[in-house]
């Protein structure tokens, strides 16, 4: 295991320190509870937002704290979902009279953890919803699933609610916006490369040099296939078919009617690096998509091109489309302030 | 070689493509010179501003092309020096009545490329002037360099005159500043990793599972030593030594004085992830190097942790300090509008 970092168990406690040296005034860091917050969260005239999932996403979702974005995350260690007593207490720590809002990521730990803490919290009288994110269209169930896994789509989900929130949305109209927005986001990743969980030492799974992972999560679990490394359009094509053929699933039916992304739709385009892949291959990529798209009648509203939801330093990417509208291009376009920026 | 690609002769003009298909009414790709620009340039109120280098570092210097920072970036192929035809024909492209200004990292090539093609101009009638940068401490000369190799500190020179020159400074007024900020920014990396060039499909180098490059130059150029694994703390710590040791250099002297950064000073901390290095990492290594400047009484003035300038896939990072006053704050601040973005 060749990584930057001092002990494997301070692995995220450091990293997090790191982001609230980084940001001093606008993130704090609880270590309690690996809680990292806006510096001044609870805001009484906002409902405050909530992620939490594993560690080893990054910069999901730690380094998207702030304004327009989320109030706190509080992760758990790499790759586990964050024990019950952390959600429960960060959500404390971030209540707000408008309520709080909880956004998870559809896995069977995540679920286990958010579900208990809104029983506890309700019984304290906290207002707490939940918008869970689904938006892998790779696999139905997978090793830590049931139903789909929710993957970089969940950064669409976010940053409308973030915004609205800003705009003193009440807790209702987020949870119908966010999953209004799970509704119309997809995605889809393969992997060239495992990676190593700092505790474990050993990479999750491993690849032969010619070798790709289909459909792969983001916690390494197995995809639609293994095979053989073909061309980046390729892989991109075989990605792009799985997301525009998937269709709206018919609520309480295993069912789906109608396909998502139609001709004369507008899209949201972000081609996603899982943490080892160079932006200039995302690029690479981008462009054969973009190109496809158009071809297809659906026009590239705006595009997101670099590292938004990773699997520590795996190689490899996801390719996430997600339908706009008025209402979403205001949010999507709306200001943000987190600790990940460039110049 | 296991990458997102298809043809390795393509590889850096899908890439340009991608980007100007991410970016449209902004950025304009023009294939002939391997040319990136902004779609408004040149502006004849402002001092036009050209980066050379190699390819493979992004998103230095491609992604960064936009109003505050480039108007143009006509790099090589990876790893390799601009043609001189490019760096003329983009130049006259680029050409303002204020002139136009070239950023080259030092190196050999591209020293070359850009003195021919200055000459060239010269006779042409073009007005250019340029700023070489050389931030990098680890070695004195290098595989292709002589003199010192600049790196990332490049960012800060580029930031600093991109906002002079949307202010209207004068090209000889941005030479100044350049050479200003070139003075007072100086970097180190290393390397967990080596990279594959596309068109090479090997490794430029090789490390041990437990072996590290110190000091290693961004197209793997040896460094100061090769050496094993040690935690990131320690790694760090030996590297910010060798940047708060430097001195000076005396103009027209081997001799060096006085030592930059000092007790009191402001700076900007770069941490840079060197392609293949997860931000979990680079979180981690600044938080130690935030705490140790401040045990020195050294202000950190603002933080820049994320990719700036790669090495394709290579693991590893590059610490760079800045000294800022405030000409420095106000230009570091100043907006600016370039493909690689977050939310």
């Amino acid at each position: 295991m060749k990584k930057l970092m001092n002990d494997p168990k301070n692995f995220v406690p450091e990293m997090m320190k790191g982001i609230e040296l980084a940001n001093p005034g606008k993130i704090k860091y609880v270590p309690a509870y690996n809680l990292v917050m806006r510096a001044d969260a609870p805001n009484p005239n906002k409902v405050s937002i909530l992620q939490g999932s594993g560690s080893g996403h990054e910069p999901a979702h730690i380094m998207i704290v702030g304004k327009g974005m989320l109030d706190g995350a509080s992760p758990g260690d790499v790759f586990s979902a964050p024990p019950m007593d952390y959600v429960v207490e960060s959500t404390k720590i971030l209540n707000s009279p408008k309520g709080v809002l909880h956004i998870v990521n559809n896995y069977s730990g995540d679920r286990m953890s958010f579900e208990m803490a809104t029983e506890m919290l309700d019984m304290e009288g906290v207002t707490v919803k939940t918008i869970f994110v689904d938006d892998d269209v790779a696999v139905q169930d997978s090793t830590w699933t049931v139903g789909r896994r929710g993957v970089a789509g969940n950064f669409f989900v976010i940053k409308a609610v973030g915004a609205a929130a800003e705009n003193g949305a009440s807790l209702d109209e987020l949870v119908e916006l966010g999953n209004k927005v799970n509704s119309m986001v997809r995605s889809m990743g393969m992997a060239l490369t495992g990676c190593t969980p700092p505790a474990k030492g050993k990479p999750i799974f491993t690849l032969e040099e010619d070798e790709i992972e289909m459909g792969v999560g983001i916690h390494g679990e197995p995809g639609r296939a293994r095979k053989k490394l073909v061309s980046a359009n390729e892989i991109a094509d075989e990605m792009l078919e799985a997301i525009l053929t998937d269709r709206k699933p018919i609520p309480g039916s295993d069912d789906r009617e109608a396909p998502i992304f139609n001709k004369g739709d507008e899209v949201a385009l972000m081609i996603n690096g899982l943490g080892g892949t160079p932006i200039s291959e995302l690029y690479i990529v981008y462009g054969h998509v973009h190109e496809e798209l158009e071809k297809r009648g659906i026009k590239v509203w705006r595009s997101y091109v670099g590292e938004y939801c990773t699997s520590l330093e795996m190689a490899g990417m996801s390719i996430t489309l997600c339908k706009v509208d008025d209402q979403l291009k205001d949010l999507f376009m709306a200001p943000a302030e987190i600790p990940i920026r460039v110049f």
